[in-house]
C-alpha cells in the first residue's frame, strides 16, 4: 500500500445536488491521495433528524458497495449522523469512516474534553448517543448549535461564522471544552475562520473539520493495512431482500 | 384513556410471511387491550445483522405512521434490534416501543443484572450498544447466543429450548445474571419453558419475553397518558424526499 | 392472570392520616385493575430525610407481607425515597415497586435525559444514589426542588404548581432534561398542570406522575407473570428477631 | 484534638450477645485512642440479608445518638452492610463510619482493583450497590463468598480461613483483584492468616480488615477535625414519630 | 506497630527553600506520630504544570527510597499533582501517599460530591485525570481555581482566603459540591479560614487540607499494618540506568 | 502542509542502542512522509515498570523540544507507556503522539472492544489507567501478556509470535476482544504474523501495530493542520529548574 495512489470516496447521503463541491474535496488531496465523490439518489434533501438519517441509509450502503467494487480504498460518509456506518461496514471489507465517530476520537486525542458545534439543537441526543457507542461519553463536554438549517448555512456565511465563534467561546468558557468538532459536514471549510475567531479571544484550541480529518485518517488506515473488524462487522448472510433492487452484497471472500 | 379499548399494533419488520402468528398475539390481549399486527413489504426476510436491520427501517417507519393514522394507540417493533425506533418516534406522536429497550429496562427493574439470550454471536456488539444508549451498560451482565438462525428456531423447538436453558444457566453462573431477556422476538413463547428449566436447576430468575412485556408496558403508557418526549424526538421538517413514495409524514399538530 | 381482577396495593409509609386520598387512588383503576390502600402505624409523619425514610421501613415491610398474605398481586411504596423496597422484595414473592426506580426507568424510555422535581434540596444526593443503583446515572439530568415541605404542598396548590413549572422550565433549558419525574408522591395529580404549563412555554416533554405510572407498570408485570428475581432478592433465613412483633416472614415456598 | 484521648464507639447492629468480643476491640487501641462498644437491643440475631439490615437500622441510629450524647468522638457500625450509615449521619454531627464504605476506599487507595470476600453469595448485589453509591464501581473486581453463615464462621475457624485463602486466590487470579477486603465484620482477626496464606502462594496483596481499618480512619478524621458534610447529611426536621420511643434527635446546634 | 512511634516523612518535590515550614509540619504531630521533612535537590522551583511535575519525579523517588532506608514508616508527597506516586510505590514497600488521591477518597467519604479548589485553571485536566484513575470521576463536582501562582499564595494571604471563600461558595451553589479539597499543598493552613467563611454564608461542608489529612491517613495505614499492593506496584527489575546516580533501588526482599 | 515533506520523529525513551532499527522506521515512510529517529541518553535500558517509565521522561521531553527546534512536524514516543506524553505536549506546539493512546483510539474505531497484548502482567494497571484517562475504559476488553521481557522478545521470535497468537485467541474467545493492539513497541513488525495466525484459527480481527499506526496518524494530523490543545497543554511558566541542564523550554510564541 506504500507506493500506489490511495483513493478515498466521499459519499454524500443526500439527494440535493451541489451541496458538496468537488473543488473542496480536491483541495483535500495530497501526493498519493485521491479523493472522489458520490451521492445517493434515493433519500432526503438534507439530514436534520434521525428520520432523514434513516432514509439515507439504503442509498449509502449501495454507494459503499459500489465504491469497493470500483477498487476504491476507503469510504467516508458525508454526514455527521454517520448514517449507514455500521451496516456499510458489514457489507464491505474496505474501511468505512463516519466523520462523527472519527472526529470525536481525534478530538479526544487532542484535548481533554471536546464540544460539538452543530446546526440544530434537536441533534443533541443523537451526538450524545454516538459518543456513548464510541465509548467517549466522558470526553464530550457539550453539544451546541447555531440554529441554522443545513441548506442555509452558506446563505449568510458571515453570520454562520459569527455564530460558530459565539458558541465556540461558550463551549470553552461555560462547558469546559478544550477542543471543538464541527457537528455538520455542511460547515466544511469554516475551521480556519473559527480558529482565528477564537484566537482573537485568547482561546487556543484545535478545531476539527470532520471531512478533511476523516480523509486523512482513512488514508492513515489504508497506509497501515488496517480495516474494520470482521468480528464486529461480519458479512451479512445471504437471504431474501425485497424493494432494494439497487443493493447487492459483494460475494463473500473465499479465504476469510 | 381509562374506559375505551386500547389498541397496540405489533409491526414485524421482515417480509417473511407467517413468522408472527396472529394467534400468539391474540393470546396477549386482555380486557381493554386489543393487539393488532402489520408487516413491512420492502425489507429483509429476517434480521440477523445491522445491514438487514437498516433495510427494515423505511418500511417500519411507514407502518408506524399508518398505525397512527388508523387510530392505533401504540406501536411495537417486532425485532430485538429495535429497527426504526428513533425515526418512527420522530414521525408519530403515539408511543413506539422497541422490545429490546423495553425489555432491558424491565430486566433492570427485576434483577440486579441481566443477560440477553440471543440467536447469533454476531449480534453482541449491537445489544451492548443498545444498552449503552439506554444508559443501562452497568446492568448488562452478558450477551449469550444459541447459534441458531432466526428462521430455524422453530424447526427443532426442543433443541432451541435446551440451548436456551444451557446458555441461561451459564449466564447466571458464569456471568452473574440475575434476570434474563430473550434477544430475538422469534423466541416468543419460550419463556415458560426456559423458566421451568432453570427452576429445575435451582435457579429462580425472571425470564422476560420482550413482545408480551412490551405490549403490557405500551398499555401502561397509554393508560398513563404518556408518550415519548417531543424534545428528544421532534417532528422532522418538511423537505424533499426521493425514492420512498410509501412514506408520508403526518401533518404537524397545530397546537404543539 | 389474564381474566381475573388484579389488585395493586399502595402502601403509604407515613403515619399522617389523610395524606393519600382514596378517591385519588380509585381514579387510577381501570377494567381489571383494582387499587387498594394501606398505611403504616409506626414511623414518621412525613419523609423528608433518610432518617425518616429509614424509620418507615419496618412498617412498610410488614404491610408488604400483609398484602401478599391477603392475596394482593403487587405492592407500591408510596414515597419517592422507595423506603423498604429491597427488604420488602426479599420478604415477599409478589412484585414490590418503588415509584422512584419505576419512574426513572419510564423517564429514561421516554426521553433522552430526565430531571426529578422534588420538594427539598436536601434530597438530591438520595435521588442521585437511587439512579446510580438503578444503573441510570447517565440519564439523570438534574434534581431540582420547589422548597416546599411535603405536608404543605397542598396548602397553596397554585404556588406549588407555579414553582413546578418554573423549575421544570429550568430543568429543560439549563440542565438538558427532556422528560420530567415528580420527586415526591405528594405531588400526585399535578402532572397535567405542569405539562400544560410547559406546553404554554413551548416545551413538549412527558411528565411522569410516579404513583399512577407505578400502578400501571405493576399491572403490566402481573399481566406478564413477572416478579422480582429471587436471586437478587432471596428469602431471608429464619432467625432471632427482637422488637418487631408485627413482622413475620411468610413461610418459604416448598418448591422453590 | 491533638492532646486528649479520642474515643471511638463500635456499634454492633445485632442482638446476639458475645459476637463481638471486647478484648478484640481493646487490641485496636493505641496511645490516645480508646475503643468502646455498644449493641442494639431491637433487631436481628445476625445480618445476612437486606431485610435484616433494615431491621437493625432504628437501633443503630439510637446508639449513634447515644454515643454523641456521651461525648464519644466517632461511631463505627459493626456490619459490612453499613446499616443505618446515612440516617445516623443525619442524626448526629460526629463522624459515623461504615466499614464497607471505608474499607472500599482504603482498598482503592492500596491496589488497582479490589475484591470483597464475604460470607454468602446473596450479598453480592448489596456490595455492588455500595460500591456504586461510593463512586467506586470501576475499582470493584468481584464479590466472592465462602458460603458460611455469619454465626458459624468461628465454629470451624480453620475451614473458614482455608475457604478465605481459596477464594482470595481466585479473586486475584480469575477476577483481577490486587487488594482484598473482608465482606463480613465477623471475619475480624482473620486478615493475618489470609495474607500469610496468599503469600505462601506467591500473592502479595493487602488484606483489609474493615473494623480495625475503620477505627484507625475514624481516629484520623477526628485528629483532622473532619466530619461528614451537613449539606449531604443535614439534621432531620422536627416532626411526629410513632413507635420509636427510644429515638430522640439531638437538639440542633444554635450556631450552625 | 501499636506501641512505637510512627514516623511520617513529608517530601516536598520542589527546590525552593522555605516553602514548607517545619513548624507547620510539627503542628501535625500527636502522641505516637512524628512528622519529618525532606526536599528534592533536582527539579523545579514550584509545580504548576505537568512539565514541572514530571521533572520533580526522579528526585521524589530518590527521597522515598531514602526515607525507607532510614526506617521511616510512610511517605507523603507534598504536591497535589501526586508526582512520582506510582513509581515511588514500586520502588519501596512502605506506604507512599499522594495528598490528591488521599484527599479525594476522604472527600468522597465525607460528602456526596466534592470540588477541588486549586491555584490555576490549567491544572483542571490533571485533577480530572487523577479522579479518573482513582475511580472517583462521579464524585468530582468541579475543579475551581483562585488564579494565584503557588509561590504568591502567601504574599497576600487575605486575598488568597477571600478568593478561596468566593470559589468555595460557587463550587457549592453552582457545581453541587458538598465537600471541598484544597488543590494545592501551598494552601495548607487555610482550611479553618475557608470553613469559617463558608459557615458565615450558611454553608456547612468539610474542607479537606490534604497534607494534614494524608498524615493522619498514613498513620492509620501504618497502625493497621497496611501498605500498597505489590501486585499493583511490584519491585522494578534490575537493569541499566543512566544519568540518575542518586537513585538506587533497595535490595528486593528475599521472601517475596 | 499539502505539498512539502512531513517529517515524523520517533523518540525511543531508552538508552539501549540498537533496539529500534532504522530500517524498520524507513519502511514506514511513503511519498511525502519522512521518518527520523532519536534516542534519550539519560534513562533506563528498557521500560517494564512505572519506575522506569518515569525516569525516561526528562530525556523524552528534551528530545521533543529538540525535534521542534529542528523543524520536525510531529513526535512519536516509542514506548507503550506513553512516557512524557503530557509534559512534552506542554513543552512544544507540534503534535506529540503516544502509541498507546493513539493505538487505543484506532482500535476503538475499528472494533467493538479491543485487548492489549503486552509483555508482562505487571503492566496491566498502567494500561487500564491509560484507557481511563483517554475515556476508553468501556472499550478495553482486557490486557494480556506473553510474559517475555522487552529485550528478550527478539531472542526467540517464533516463541514470541506463538505466544502472541495464543494470547490473542484467548483475548477474542474469553475476553470478548474484537480488535487487538500490541502493548509493547518492541513487538513492532509482528502484526502480520499475529493476524495470519488468528486468521488460521478463523478469527478475522485487526491487529494494530502502534508505531506504524501512530506514524500515519501523526501524518494525518499534520496534513490537517491539527495539533494538541494549548488549553489542555499550555506552555509551562518560566521558573527555576535545577539538575536538568539539557532541558530548555522553547520561547513562547508571540502571537498566541
Amino acid at each position: 500500500m506504500q507506493d500506489s495512489v490511495v483513493e478515498i470516496r466521499v459519499v454524500s447521503p443526500i439527494v440535493t445536488k451541489g451541496f458538496r463541491k468537488v473543488a473542496d474535496l480536491r483541495a483535500l488531496e495530497y501526493p498519493g491521495i485521491k479523493v472522489s465523490h458520490a451521492q445517493i439518489t434515493a433519500g432526503p434533501g438534507s439530514i436534520e433528524s434521525e428520520f432523514e438519517a434513516a432514509l439515507s441509509v439504503p442509498g449509502t450502503i449501495a454507494e459503499a458497495i459500489k465504491a469497493q467494487n470500483e477498487g476504491v480504498h476507503a469510504v467516508i460518509i458525508d454526514c455527521m449522523g454517520d448514517p449507514g456506518l455500521r451496516p456499510s461496514r458489514e457489507a464491505v471489507t474496505i474501511p468505512v469512516l463516519g466523520p462523527c465517530e472519527t472526529g470525536m476520537h481525534l478530538a479526544a486525542m487532542l484535548g481533554h474534553r471536546f464540544s460539538v458545534l452543530t446546526v440544530m439543537r434537536r441533534l443533541r441526543a443523537s451526538f450524545e448517543n454516538t459518543a456513548a457507542v464510541a465509548g467517549l461519553s466522558t470526553k464530550l463536554a457539550s453539544v451546541r448549535s447555531v440554529d441554522i438549517p443545513v441548506l442555509e448555512l452558506e446563505e449568510d456565511l458571515d453570520r454562520t461564522k459569527a455564530m460558530l465563534i459565539k458558541e465556540g467561546i461558550r463551549a470553552v468558557e461555560e462547558d469546559g471544552a478544550e477542543a471543538l468538532v464541527f457537528g455538520c459536514t455542511g460547515l466544511m471549510g469554516c475551521a480556519f475562520a473559527l480558529r482565528e475567531g477564537l484566537l482573537a479571544h485568547g482561546i487556543d484550541v484545535p478545531v476539527i473539520d470532520p471531512i478533511p480529518a476523516a480523509v486523512s485518517v482513512a488514508a492513515a488506515l489504508v497506509r497501515s493495512n488496517l480495516a474494520h473488524s470482521k468480528l464486529t462487522f461480519p458479512q451479512p448472510p445471504e437471504k431474501q431482500l425485497l424493494g432494494y433492487d439497487y443493493i447487492h452484497l459483494p460475494m463473500p471472500l473465499a479465504a476469510e
